[in-house]
């Protein structure tokens, strides 16, 4: 309906107060990267875009933190941090353009929160307004627990509980070195147990991420990360720390990936072939975007040991709905994004795509594990909710909502849904083989 | 009332049914050794004793988790899977006896929380009963993200939201080695500044405690740890970790304490003096029994670096109320744990000793900090929460509170209170002088 660009926090605080008195719906937006489609605008509502709150506020060496305002982009923290040695962890890979505001929204991840966490650990503190224009305040800038955990609660919430307009990052200091090793595996199975492999044996790699034959392939063309292409898998396992931590950890890391099965075994020599192997990686999505006309990126995670069984399963929802998908994981956190490859034109596929996910994303759950990993629910993955959740979890979540926001103003439609919606889901989505899933409407 | 010890899931949702059904109370309590009162019964309800849910249902090396009852000791579940290598981190002082329920209830920490984080951030998964009786789950174990962290809110929630009946539970593996390094320093200034400097230097301590010397002559007498007497405070800073890694660590955190003013430096040569260091610092609180007919055991938090302006102000409240407080601190965590001696025997002692809590703790609220680190708030702090705490928030609260119990059956009268008791405790503390603090009454 219309868009509002307040740069000033009365005027937030008066925006939220007019539209709470009139009932209109606020939909909160940073600089509108997610993959979950968290911040689409409401046809009947106000667009808050927090794109001119992009200041950086302090940065305190000595509390090891940041202060910033929302529409601070994520890369920006790192290099205003850099002179001092510090960093904020984080690290999607959409950070040169995404902002904290979004990362606090939908609780994002990124190669290094195997080791460094997520969003929700490494934030300290937040400044908002709730959806009645009234100033709030979640978490402190000293170790927090009192009273109940709001800060947990806000981060992740989608703009469905309060209007953020100051966060209080953690900072870490940047390591002295990485190295990371390039382990090749005849079959997608052995490298997934072999990620399980690392883990039990103890070592937190700083990022230890999977990619497939077609996808290292589709890299390949692109960027000429050096990666091996007869493997069916490559694994990227890296240690950061000082130079003596790195040389004992990668030790460690080449013994168990030789005993795990790994056909060849590469260490990075210099910081150049570091960032190279990595920029592979990082490439993954434009390089798939390059050989196909569309892709869909999914978000699911699953137990580590479950790894081989789910990749199986993709791989037989390929020839199901004649649709390829390159796979690449940050499989220490179990977290999978299969990259679905479509042509929107060619009608039919786009909904074949949308019901290979779902499968996907429902076998994620069957297995023991969750819808996603770090892009959020959105509108995307609502109705996967219903699958994920059971009625007393779905009516928790809605009166936490109904909590913050009675009128569901903030940010309606998205990341819970209503128990009407799941059984009209339910309804449609019926298991067992009477329907093909293709053929189920979607909403 | 009445207390009540199930055995099976059935039954805890039976109990919770029929004093839904009667609206009546319903306190869960583990071992009862929190130091908050938040297990304390009501005079009106039930007392939920989950002393018989106490198996280890799983240990998962692979997944590196444990699956528990609520009753289960926390050192128990380190017992249980040391034969894997593997450890339960969070290690509150009372680890022997505590119950693993207890400690989600209050989001208790211990000395090696600096490194290992506190129990919110090492655990997957909790299921339980709603007031109702209904089953309920939170988080998952696989990473998690869908929807909002209500996983993060039941953990410190003191029993308000949900009774938990099983959780599972991140178990990290054990350091191959680890050494401590015993710092004297000639004043607690100086020694407070030391440890944000050794967290500003990129160091992250396995455990950075502070005791200041009314507590090491307390605890000399008691276990003779071998403590330098002739300091003003020392701090003991340790390192784990493959050997490698430890002593570039202790060389770094050496070399960072002198430069900020240690006089003495002691590493410990071997497992048992390491031992020996912190058997006296483990030994603080018994020992100052020792030397006091009673003692309040104070906790709140701080910014690192205002360390030395709160010790300050302790010294100030042992003059104005003639009560001597040794102190002792997780300090890289800006965790106090100030021990008031007093003798309940002298009437008036007890209630100076309230007021010099009460002070000392809305200090910490002053200078950036909270009224509680690992504790929780219980009854002993629900005042403070008043004063850390504006309407708006404690309003969320409470509507966060109301929808999970809106009858407000489980645990009332703890963690939370109410505006109406904050408005009469504002009405009755006075602030700048008009009535001495020790004259007020208290609730």
């Amino acid at each position: 309906m219309v868009v509002a660009l307040p740069e000033t926090e009365p005027q937030v605080a008066s925006i939220l107060k007019v539209c709470h008195a009139m009932q209109v719906p606020v939909v909160p937006r940073g600089a509108g990267t997610g993959l979950s489609g968290g911040a689409l605008p409401s046809g009947h509502g106000v667009l808050l875009g927090m794109a001119k709150f992009n200041r950086i506020l302090a940065i305190d060496a000595r509390a090891r933190l940041a202060r910033v305002q929302p529409g601070v982009r994520n890369a920006a923290i790192s290099e205003a941090a850099a002179p001092l040695g510090l960093y904020y962890a984080p690290d999607p890979s959409s950070q040169i353009a995404c902002t904290i505001g979004g990362n606090l929204a939908e609780n994002s991840g990124g190669v290094h929160c195997l080791k460094y966490g997520l969003t929700v650990h490494n934030v300290l503190r937040l400044r908002g307004y709730t959806v009645e224009g009234e100033p709030v305040q979640f978490g402190s800038e000293a170790l927090d627990s009192p009273g109940f955990d709001l800060l947990a609660l806000a981060i992740g919430s989608e703009g469905m509980l309060a209007v953020t307009v100051e966060a209080s990052v953690r900072l870490v200091p940047k390591p002295h070195t990485a190295r990371v090793i390039m382990a090749s595996f005849d079959d997608v199975e052995t490298a997934g147990n072999a990620v399980a492999d690392v883990i039990a044996a103890g070592i937190i790699p700083a990022g230890l991420e999977m990619m497939d034959k077609p996808a290292t392939h589709a890299v390949e063309e692109f960027v000429h990360a050096g990666y091996d292409l007869d493997a069916a898998a490559i694994l990227l396992c890296e240690s950061d720390g000082t130079s003596e931590e790195v040389e004992e950890e990668i030790g460690r890391m080449k013994a168990v990936l030789s005993a795990s099965g790994a056909t060849q075994l590469r260490v990075s020599g210099n910081e150049s072939e570091r960032v190279r192997f990595w920029a592979g990686r990082k490439a993954a999505f434009p390089a798939v975007g390059r050989i196909s006309p569309d892709y869909y990126c999914m978000d699911g995670t699953i137990p580590r040991k479950r790894l081989g069984e789910i990749l199986r399963f993709i791989a037989e929802m390929e020839l199901k709905y004649g649709l390829r998908c390159p796979n690449v994981f940050h499989a220490g956190d179990g977290n999978l994004h299969p990259l679905i490859l479509f042509d929107a034109n060619d009608p039919g596929q786009l909904q074949r795509t949308e019901s290979f996910a779902a499968e996907v994303l429902e076998k994620c759950v069957a297995v023991g594990g969750t819808i996603t990993g770090e892009h959020g629910v959105g509108i995307e993955k609502i109705n996967q909710m219903c699958v994920q959740f059971g009625s007393a979890e779905l009516e928790a979540f809605m009166q936490v909502k109904r909590a913050f926001d009675p009128s569901m103003l903030l940010n309606p439609g998205k990341n819970v849904p209503t128990l009407h919606r799941c059984a009209e889901y339910g309804r449609m989505h019926v298991r067992g083989g009477q329907l093909p899933f293709a053929d189920l409407p979607r909403f």
